[in-house]
């Protein structure tokens, strides 16, 4: 006997109980631990995706033994149901769906209805069954299979359909009679042949036709798209369910819906969903129909009263889910003449709020432990929660004003104001300039790109679960759907509401959190949660509790210190109310550039000779103390990394012919001795240029005044009796000689200080690694450094070859050909980059073992690259004060393996 | 017994005759070879480079057991010469010279006359020796010991000696009567007095004095300077030689001198050196008085005259460490009485010339291999043979115009014009704006980084072995030195000459194969062995014959073939006739910039949309073509690597305004539209910016036209029987995506030209590998290359983060205090970027074992560079047309290990 390679499942059995979702596809996976647990599935089977491997690898053909398996599997389902599949007398109708391991919505096609043909129809007329209900099934299955399998465009059918309903003087396709729909029907068959293809009537053609393009729709483009921006391997393949119909539109006592056992945007625990009486699943996943709730709501009784038992059902269901897959589930359902038949499930999506939420409650209601809690609310979510939101009084008054035009369902939470677009082209190509808002009627997947390169998504159409929806919340977006007060028309450019007319290119705000779409430009402020962070007190949200909660265990996990990126007092006090342990990283040029230095700084430059320096650093010396002792006070018992001046020093002067005339005249100089400093100092790539350590070498007094700076600020501090741990950081750093030689410079500068005010500070003295050949040569760096902190924002420039200020140029369009995974001053390109952290690591702890390692480029607060770094086992990371908590999160999950 | 620390010789016999250079020193293991050999040495003894290195890491004290082998030591040599150190009665009077294993000229320090003393002295002049010989050995000792053992500035000494001649009313030294000679020295003891220092009147402390100060010299500035300029270890320690003194200046039957055994300067095969009448050693190296010629020349009938037998020893000795060191020597000797002492042997320094011709014989005369004449012949010495030299016609027309103003010694062959500068400070500053000669009345070991910046050396004074002549000629620096009609007056700035007043900054020539000072500019011409190797035919010029003779030993030892960087067919010729085997580098943006071509291109840049360029990449298509064609005919048969245009697009336009409107006007466009264009194209760091692959792929089309081009020029060649041989190279790759996808289009493009054509040509597509990334992952992207071709000047740029165009503002400094060991961009940093390098290799070749690799980067013609490739086991080494023939010098000499 060869391999299995298919599964059946239904009658309360499953033959791929134990199998996994590798072999079976995240929803053949579902459908088989449901029919184990006794909950009713329509009887079907799961061919694996081991099957679509095989059929890419040998040119779109399948296993020897494949058909024989096929056969026996049908057998059994036809003899389950009691029906006959192509039986005219007593049909059996399946669907086929396709299930990979990651759902990948609206990518993947769905065939309904398969097993009918025309002579069927007429036979199942005859026989008495609904005729209007068996035509409509009928013209659903030509459409589905006209489009999907055959590949003719949809919108064909779609006129027909329109066609038909202005004919019959209707608005929507359930108002049509069944004689309406045998005319559709016939038209949908005609636009297939018009199309040179041909719909088959034979239904084992139908069925094999269906599977094979489930295997084909792995492959095509916008597939592969969504695999390769979420990182989903090519080499996975999809499984195929094929599974007895139910029909939740075969009248009133009929429905479908979906449902979620939480609440996905808030983590509330209830079941959370929507439903349509008489429907199709189809109709409630594309949005066409705008669906019910299924809780109680104003002015609808929900579920519970439409459709009593199979709402008891579906609870007992949804709880025994959980107990069983621990996790908050996303269920598809259908009540077929009031009897409930689960169709689907799978982990849901939930909004960051949600996620913290369930997680939290999940670990109280002792389903998971507090890893498994933050396995599920990673950075994205945390992201989210941290987002601004509109300032409640200015976005009150600007209802009050007249300018809210229309409120739709709250999709994805947070605040989003900005130019609209009406294509994702426009929202790509505007993007650049500035926040966009995509506004369709409802989105595809066509529009992946444009809703990455949009600030929110907006549409006129579609419920929670529609493409918008899903699609908006896994990327962390603002999104309102379902606002149907929108008219938009993407030919004309304009969006028409509330009597007014939007161009694209106006600007609209968007609540993601209420649902509101309001006129013009809104300013946002702190969510709640980073409210509660910042002023360090107890909230009584649960939302807020829960992601405290979770950032405590987050702590709690975690190896690698936080540190934050400051360069003031007041960014200091923000990084440490956050979470910050520290500061990795105190720029000191943005210090150089405040109002009242930047004429001594300027002085320093131009002055010739050391002498006529040495009085404008004289003159600096204590305004650096104080900025100095104003961060260390802050950050007082924690580490506070100071980097020495890093710029070249023409940032400092002036470019322009007018300014640089005007500082001579302010300086007392001639203007052409200014215009010559100013020449001779202009660089071509200063980026590669004279700066950092480099300065510091051939300019050794302006780091001595600052390494005098550094310590004399350590002393007065240490004198009131505070406690400053200040580090410093030599910049751009490429040889061995270069740290030897500034450190024994430091070091001198730092002892005489300390003898002078008799103190007994310890300053480590380290190094930046971010030019290339200092992560290659890192064991003779080591020697004469304390520390080592990445700096991956120029360790990425110079591995890459790319100016971080040019590559819009190019980055943009590479993004999106694919020939960059992303944007790697984002995410950390471990590939490329990562070799040289990783050797850097490796080589300097070879030569001190102990070596304190740090990054404090922009990666360090990014999660996919903290888990890299605590791979590399860093001491610590530093980011941007508001990313602390991100920071804190990622690396504890880091060190859960997450 | 404890270690052995001394070795003796004399008496025709040496303890260290089986001891090394590292042990013994080079003068040490000379002396000892020498007296090994039964030539008339005088006895001494050697204490090893171990005590010098046990000296300094035990705090300057000896091994306790040094003391006793010491007296020992001295004893033997007392009972040889049958005198006592310190006998007033019979003075055995002894040298103390360093020697390390190199010889490092000037830097270490010699007392000659060590064991008299007051009391000696009068004691001997009561017995009846010479009163002015042993009391011009007594002052001799006295300012010798002052100034290199007790620290006192030689400036004093010298002043009491000029007041004496001015007091005796005569010239020189050796006119001073023994009085004076007394009160001479009875001056020098008291200057030491007032230095606070003492005299050691003790033989044995004078002796101990004299050897603590050789080590001591070991660690002085400017031998640590010296020896990490010239890449000597610092921890080889330097031996002390201590010998019994002979006497060159003890009348009209002694004398002194240098010799090489053949010809420095020439290589010529006869004894070639300078000698003094009645002098010690120390009078012809410091080149204070000009010493004498020992071959016979006009007007002096040399040594052979003189001292008839002394000079048929010296022949014979000659020959004989000829024979058993197998090189060419330099050597020291002394002749006292008529009888010759040699006092040192070395292998000799030598011009490239000479080098080239002494190879050769010694090869011819059975003294060596092929392989060992290659080892003596470095890419400096060809460097120097191809040198330009003056334009014969307007030399001859200067010299006729009353424009050469001295001639003096040529001590380092070749022309160098430019400006002068009078001190080691000014050159180095000056070095900058343009070429300089350093002119001095003799130089120092102060003055080594400004003769490095020099272009050429001149000096007043001095012989050819004076510090200046040794040096430059280490250097490969044109060089004169005893021009003694320049009066160099270097604290007023300005040189007399022939009634002529030169100031720093003015322009003087000089030819350092002639001797000649030529006043103002001259241009130069290719010398005779370029013009023998461009012309491809035989010379009768000796040092012609040799150099290419060596040129073929190393073509026949060498691995790697050798390529030319060269855009034209020009280039390509002159590269051909130098030996190269392919170019491995053809720019293509060097064609876009010609004149008749650059209004194309800036509309191809300007034009909006694919089709508005593809009519100017219509019109440029035949024009690369033609390109092409040319440098494929004339390296038909060799392979021609064309890189695909590399530099932003910005770089066409024009930057200042008026430009630009001029621009407007010429294309028929908006000035408005042209500047957006430019400001649009403007990068903050070109050299990371939208360049190389990034443009290919932004821009397809201008690829496509590219490589259009030249498959069709090789199809147009084929098809006239010829045999092109085309490599497509793509820039600045730095991830697979981007080779990938590259390739891929490339590859399609030339199939389609190649199909159109009906021609079957091989045309592989390769790329650089220039971004640090791109080595990284050098695996992956070496799947879709058939070549990489280092491109070692990004690569360098990168890795260092240095811009190329922006360095010269910390470099030189970096440079100068040793921060740097050398510039990166003129020597590859193998340290750092030769470790991306070697991994970029290993990587490639662990996906394709017989992937094709070179260099194209201008280390590709360095030859410690070159040696670092041959160790990566390159396929080839591309430079610039002109560095060909060192290229395949110093790849033969890689292959050897040389």
């Amino acid at each position: 006997m060869g391999e299995k390679h298919i599964f059946g499942f239904g009658g309360g059995a499953a033959e791929g109980a134990g199998e996994s979702k590798e072999t079976l596809g995240g929803k053949g996976q579902g459908l088989a631990q449901m029919s184990a647990l006794g909950i009713p599935v329509p009887p079907g089977f799961t061919i694996t995706t081991e099957v679509c491997r095989y059929y890419h690898a040998h040119d779109r053909t399948y296993p020897d033994d494949l058909a024989a398996q096929f056969d026996d599997q049908l057998a059994t389902v036809e003899a389950l149901q009691g029906r006959g599949f192509g039986d005219p007398a007593n049909p059996l109708l399946l669907s086929v769906r396709s299930g990979a391991k990651f759902s990948m919505p609206g990518m993947m096609d769905t065939v309904l209805n398969l097993g009918l043909n025309r002579e069927i129809v007429e036979a199942q007329i005859a026989a008495g069954v609904d005729e209007r209900f068996i035509r409509d099934c009928f013209r659903r299955l030509v459409t589905m299979y006209g489009d999907v399998v055959l590949g003719v465009p949809h919108e064909g059918f779609e006129s027909i359909l329109s066609a038909a309903r202005a004919e019959a003087g209707v608005q929507t396709d359930s108002e049509l009679p069944a004689h309406a729909l045998q005319v559709v029907a016939d038209g949908y068959l005609a636009l297939i042949a018009d199309h040179g293809k041909t719909f088959p009537e034979a239904p084992r053609d139908q069925l094999w036709g269906a599977v094979s393009a489930v295997f084909d729709s792995w492959n095509v483009r916008r597939a592969r798209e969504y695999r390769r921006l979420h990182g989903i391997p090519e080499d996975l393949g999809t499984a195929v369910n094929v599974q007895t119909m139910v029909f939740g539109n075969r009248g009133p006592g009929c429905a479908t819906g979906v449902a979620f056992t939480r609440d996905p945007g808030t983590g509330e625990p209830r079941i959370y969903g929507e439903y349509l009486v008489n429907a199709q699943g189809e109709d409630v996943v594309a949005g066409i129909r705008t669906p019910l709730a299924i809780a109680p709501v104003a002015g609808a009784p929900g579920l519970v009263a439409d459709f009593p038992e199979a709402y008891r059902d579906l609870e007992r269901f949804c709880a025994r889910l959980e107990d069983e897959r621990r996790d908050m589930q996303d269920v598809e359902f259908t009540i077929e003449d009031g009897k409930l038949y689960m169709l689907q499930t799978r982990d849901g999506k939930r909004t960051g709020s949600a996620a913290a939420r369930i997680a939290v409650d999940m670990v109280r209601e002792g389903r998971i432990d507090s890893a498994t809690a933050l396995s599920r609310f990673g950075g994205l979510a945390l992201t989210q929660l941290l987002a601004p939101v509109f300032e409640e009084v200015e976005k009150r008054a600007a209802v009050a004003g007249g300018r809210l035009l229309a409120k739709g369902l709250a999709a994805g939470p947070g605040a989003a104001s900005g130019r609209i677009a009406l294509t994702a082209e426009r929202a790509t190509a505007m993007a650049a300039a500035g926040p966009v808002l995509l506004v369709r009627d409802e989105t595809s997947p066509e529009d992946i790109v444009g809703m990455h390169a949009a600030a929110g998504i907006l549409t006129s159409r579609g419920g929670m679960t529609s493409h918008a929806a899903v699609v908006a919340r896994g990327m962390g977006k603002p999104c309102i759907v379902g606002a149907d007060a929108l008219a938009v028309d993407s030919e004309a450019g304009v969006v028409r509401v509330a009597g007014r007319v939007f161009s694209e290119g106006d600007r609209l705000s968007i609540d993601g959190t209420t649902g509101e779409v309001i006129a013009g430009e809104l300013a946002a402020q702190p969510s709640a949660l980073l409210q509660s962070l910042l002023a360090g007190s107890a909230s009584d949200d649960p939302l807020v509790v829960a992601a405290r909660q979770l950032l405590e265990w987050a702590d709690a996990a975690r190896r690698m210190r936080v540190r934050a990126n400051a360069d003031t007092p007041e960014d200091a006090r923000v990084a440490r109310a956050l979470g910050a342990e520290g500061i990795g990283l105190c720029r000191t040029e943005h210090m150089f550039f405040a109002e009242d230095r930047l004429p001594w700084v300027r002085e320093v430059i131009l002055a010739t000779g050391v002498d006529g320096r040495r009085g404008a650093l004289a003159h600096l010396l204590p305004v650096q103390q104080g900025d100095f002792e104003g961060i260390l006070e802050a950050m007082d018992g924690l580490p506070v990394t100071v980097r020495l001046l890093d710029p070249p020093l023409h940032e400092f002067l002036p470019r322009e012919e007018q300014a640089v005339a005007q500082l001579a005249a302010q300086m007392g100089l001639e203007r052409q001795a200014v215009l010559d400093a100013v020449e001779s100092l202009a660089e071509f790539n200063p980026m590669l240029g004279h700066r950092g350590c480099r300065l510091g070498l051939t300019h050794p007094d302006i780091y001595d005044m600052q390494v005098e700076a550094i310590a004399r600020a350590g002393c007065a501090l240490a004198a009131r009796g505070l406690d400053p741990r200040p580090e410093i950081m030599v910049p751009l750093v490429g040889t061995e000689a270069e740290m030897s030689r500034l450190r024994e410079r430091v070091a001198a500068v730092v002892e005489r200080v300390l003898a002078a005010a008799g103190q007994k500070l310890e300053i480590p003295i380290g190094t930046m690694i971010e030019v290339p050949r200092a992560a290659l040569v890192a064991d003779r760096i080591a020697a004469h450094a304390d520390f080592f902190s990445f700096g991956t924002n120029d360790l990425t420039q110079m591995t890459y070859g790319y100016s971080r200020d040019d590559v819009a140029g190019f980055l943009p369009q590479f993004v999106e050909q694919g020939i960059l995974p992303g944007d790697p001053f984002a995410e950390l390109d471990v590939e490329g980059v990562g070799q040289l952290v990783a050797l850097a690591c490796e080589r300097g702890r070879a030569t001190k073992p102990l070596l304190k390692i740090g990054i404090c480029g922009e990666h360090g607060g990014e999660p996919s690259s903290i888990r890299f770094f605590e791979g590399c086992r860093l001491d610590y990371v530093s980011c941007s004060p508001y990313r602390v908590p991100i920071a804190r999160l990622a690396a504890g999950r880091s060190t859960l393996g997450y």
